[in-house]
């Protein structure tokens, strides 16, 4: 495939639908978060599913970053083949392939997982005596997400019995995230939360410790919850993410101090017009495949008369409600995802710019589902 | 990385999520689709940006089509690179860039692509003077989806004289594709829309060949609109889709003589339950990054008590409203996708099973955006 980039290309000549990270902001939304997390006393883990690139990862471990979030072993497996040695798994990872990848890979990095079931534990268990390999365990609970995770209380503290008493498993800690208070819009509200959340999180921990088990790691947190979580002191350990790209919706929360989040947004999706129907509309080669939808449309930059719809698989629409589009055929369009993780997740690459020029090309290198 | 799949792997132990086509069904859509179009006596060109795998495109070419149809120019790109050599391009495209792949693939293929507007023609017009490279260019008209095509009547005619007058485009006719009727749940009412849509195509041509030009393509219909198609003869050539997989709300249409569809469900999304929160829940791997939720969530197969909902990124929710969920943890399970473009767009691969088993890999080729 001809990639339609060169180091030097003037953005307006990169062929689209492609993504664009800005330089600058990216590095100065990861500087930022290391100024925060040290002021805030508090290590952090990056959570790598938003970005899915070892590069990244590295910029992150760089400025500070104890070791990285994974969501799939997958992701895991891509980040130790580019070097990285501290990996946790966040998402319960089933099924006899898989485990035999996680020992595999446990066999030659620092890895953690988490568990929230007694059938769970016992497969690991099993699984790791038959190759001798230690496997570092956290229990996630139910902070309130209502997904994964065992409830709060005397469940969690049985689970990490039976950790203990399993030959190859070593009781890490807890991991508790909340994922549907992150982006809630006033800070005041979402530190209530927060401490519910906590509380439901430093319970379990007591329990656990009644046991005489000791709780090396209280994980969790995101990066709209981070500056409570650091107020509040709950966790010994952030799992951020969205910050090195941030994206439309999230970046308008409330921050203390100040009307919305401090970090850029540092993603967007490069687009052409292919199409001028009439004075109020524009066709652009961006749809469902270039720009995800679970979080509402992607915005248009520096159009403020134009509002963005889907067309298609590969077309959205500019509208003008103004009857007066701008726009002629062949000019390149910016869109702010609405959600970067699974908008960054339909891309193979990442075109790096700085100073309205292509940089450099950094792959997607943990993307897939192999 | 590991891809978890072996050739004789039974479903069951296959790595999740993952994708799956089932080689007999997909062969039977592929065989039904050129039974029907022998019957109604009319070439099809099947769109590859269902499926994005040169290796499926070639056992459409095998069963008879002409050629292929692909919306970007990366996707001709792909299936020019493995040796198909008829290709034509129903987005428009635009940019010096695409412009000059667009060229450089013509030199080597049959390849046509849409215009809608003076300017573009004038793009191509300019470029393709430059390499001395003919193009083969279709008018495409909006017959009412509302997105790209020039209206419907005399302004056709003066882009179609444009085009005579370039002296490397080559004017071979109209396309009309009408997206939006296809899935009209009622066949009468499908048949009066495709009707309408057609109808305003053939103004058209009328308009075109008033100018004494000759119109040797009159392309468009889908899976959803061709036995219309093929009833009311606007049209002398076909490029459906979806038909070689089908999703669970296309195949719910009616069809002449029948409830629903013909064509089976070939493609299927297997994922495994990770966690068991409650009796009346699942949690599985497969969320937004593996199902797309563009035309609503994928439904479980075999599971008549589930509802799926999305959890996140990568997690699902199957929901047993009786309370009663027959799953444990590492058990897998299906989904259909609810579309399958943009799920396949999420994957890199096709695991082809047959007999409950893995069969072979087949790359999305196709894939990207480069």
């Amino acid at each position: 495939m001809t990639s339609g980039f060169e180091p030097g290309q003037p953005i307006e000549e990169i062929d689209t639908p492609v993504l664009l990270v800005d330089l600058d902001k990216l590095t100065q939304n990861i500087k930022l978060m290391e100024q925060i997390t040290n002021a805030g006393n508090i290590p952090y883990r990056p959570h790598t599913k938003t970005h899915k690139s070892s590069r990244i990862a590295k910029m992150q471990l760089a400025a500070g970053a104890r070791g990285v979030c994974c969501a799939t072993i997958s992701e895991a497996e891509a980040m130790a083949a580019n070097g990285i040695t501290d990996i946790h798994i966040t998402s319960e990872i089933a099924g006899a392939g898989k485990i035999a990848r996680i020992l595999k890979l446990a066999a030659k990095t620092r890895l953690s997982l988490v568990v929230d079931h007694p059938d769970l534990i016992a497969s690991l268990d099993r699984a790791s005596r038959e190759v001798g390999i230690d496997l570092g365990v956290l229990i996630e609970v139910d902070v309130g997400q209502g997904r994964c995770g065992i409830q709060p209380g005397a469940d969690a503290a049985r689970l990490a019995a039976q950790i203990t008493n399993s030959l190859h498993l070593k009781f890490r800690g807890l991991q508790g995230y909340h994922g549907k208070l992150q982006m809630t819009p006033g800070f005041a509200d979402r530190e209530l939360r927060v401490r519910q959340a906590l509380d439901l999180l430093q319970r379990t921990a007591e329990n656990v410790r009644r046991e005489g088990l000791a709780i090396d790691v209280m994980t969790g947190g995101g990066s709209g919850s981070l500056m409570a979580d650091i107020k509040l002191h709950g966790l010994n350990e952030l799992q951020p993410g969205s910050y090195v790209f941030m994206d439309s919706e999230y970046r308008s929360i409330e921050w203390p101090g100040a009307a919305h989040v401090p970090f850029e947004n540092s993603l967007s999706i490069l687009a052409t017009v292919i199409s001028l129907p009439s004075n109020d509309r524009a066709i652009i080669d961006a749809g469902l495949k270039a720009a995800s939808m679970d979080h509402g449309p992607p915005v248009p930059c520096n159009l403020p008369a134009a509002t963005f719809t889907f067309g298609g698989d590969e077309h959205g629409q500019l509208l003008f409600a103004d009857g007066r589009c701008p726009l002629k055929i062949g000019d390149k369009v910016t869109l702010l995802p609405s959600h970067c993780d699974t908008t960054a997740n339909l891309y193979d690459k990442y075109i790096v710019v700085r100073g309205g020029e292509a940089h450099d090309v950094w792959r997607l290198d943990a993307r897939g589902h192999d």
